[in-house]
């Protein structure tokens, strides 16, 4: 029996349009962002002799990162230099060799934490992918991004997995070409407006955010001040607002 | 006119059912390891208070990228942390922040260097794209390699570039079925017997071997031991063996 049809939830129009629909990894699938967060929490407490600010020490990481985002990319790996390059910085080079030893293992661990699918993802990747082609597109470090896929068990749901190092126009397109889907039968699902909704809506094709309740700072824009897509407040949402008169 | 034919050159057999030509990129068409061993080099120095011999430096290095590999993948920054946990190891923990600094800088330089093609790459890219689809299928950080082919100038001779996280038969048979090339229309050209022959004689396509002078120790396997390929001493002879009675 289909589930209820909530009346807050909106309806895609024209969804019969749609037969690829596009779904973020991090943090729209399976939770990262918090434990980036936890990490950065930890970091602080360590700096605390030389920064006894955690705003303090999570902006000058942020800085630090920014800086060597062109020649680092995305992902954790460039996360653990960045601390490690702030831990000295803020430490004036006298930081000892076991705090570093101690950031290299929340790196580790960090790429070595179990995959957390959130709150109906399973169900309702299972659904969508019996009526849509279902693309995984992702990015951030390849290594890492194609071991969180291997062992989030979605693998086989997916008709394609793009792992990206950026997510702008160009990028979508290339996706978009490379599985011969045109801008008009695409709808892009992901927790960033900046990277998974406007480059998406650039190209002509249609994007949902879903909100996760951390965001990594360099991914926020204020949604308030752009339009064009609907915000759902989970990703169970989606059954109801891809619905049509025979289908959720 | 074609250059004249050497007679040490190998020829392909049956050279008429090749339509698709995958090239290596790091040390087939560019430089890439002699800057990993320069910096290996700078390193073994910066350790000499504690280990004073290249050697064991090297050895206790390639250990620690070894147990790394599982969790960290390919690339520089993967050196990069792989160098620093050395250094505390080595160290006993007494290496000066100072010293942790110049190596994060070092990982930085490799990432920035400028892209130098090898001798006689661009031409023979040139002859090859006017006769093959071209494929780069290569290995390491998606960032990086992206960064590397672009700066490399030869992307536009690419029918399609596959940035792949490790170089095994089922990745080259996904490489080959995601562009609808059969194993016996393939042939892969590269500077590692591990990684750019073995696994694609297993699919059943077939590969040539061209030596770099430095190779990885984690690429290094003994290529009198295998056979079912040729091999070359330089790109530019490609042309030669790959030539037919109308060709070259």
């Amino acid at each position: 029996m289909p589930p209820e049809k909530s009346p807050e939830v909106p309806v895609l129009a024209d969804v019969g349009s749609i037969t690829t629909v596009g779904l973020d990894g991090d943090d729209t699938l399976w939770d990262s962002e918090s434990h980036f967060v936890l990490t950065t929490k930890r970091f602080a407490d360590l700096l605390e002799p030389w920064l006894p600010s955690l705003d303090a020490v999570e902006e000058r990481l942020l800085e630090v990162e920014a800086h060597n985002l062109a020649l680092l990319g995305y992902g954790v790996k460039a996360f653990t230099l960045s601390m490690i390059e702030t831990a000295i910085e803020v430490s004036e080079g006298t930081v000892p060799a076991g705090h570093i030893r101690e950031i290299v293992g929340w790196g580790k661990e960090l790429l070595d934490h179990p995959v957390e699918l959130l709150d109906g993802v399973a169900e309702t990747v299972d659904h969508l992918a019996s009526r849509f082609r279902l693309l995984l597109v992702t990015k951030g470090d390849l290594f890492h991004q194609e071991s969180k896929v291997a062992r989030s068990g979605l693998a086989e749901a997916f008709a394609g997995i793009d792992i990206v190092s950026e997510k702008d126009p160009e990028t979508y397109q290339r996706v978009l070409d490379r599985h011969g889907v045109s801008a008009g039968e695409f709808l892009m699902v992901g927790n960033s407006v900046r990277s998974d909704v406007l480059p998406v809506l650039e190209i002509g094709a249609r994007a949902v955010y879903i909100p996760y309740h951390v965001t990594w700072a360099h991914e926020t824009v204020d949604p308030e001040r752009h339009q064009g897509f609907d915000t759902l407040s989970s990703i169970t949402e989606l059954r109801q607002y891809l619905s049509t008169a025979g289908t959720a």
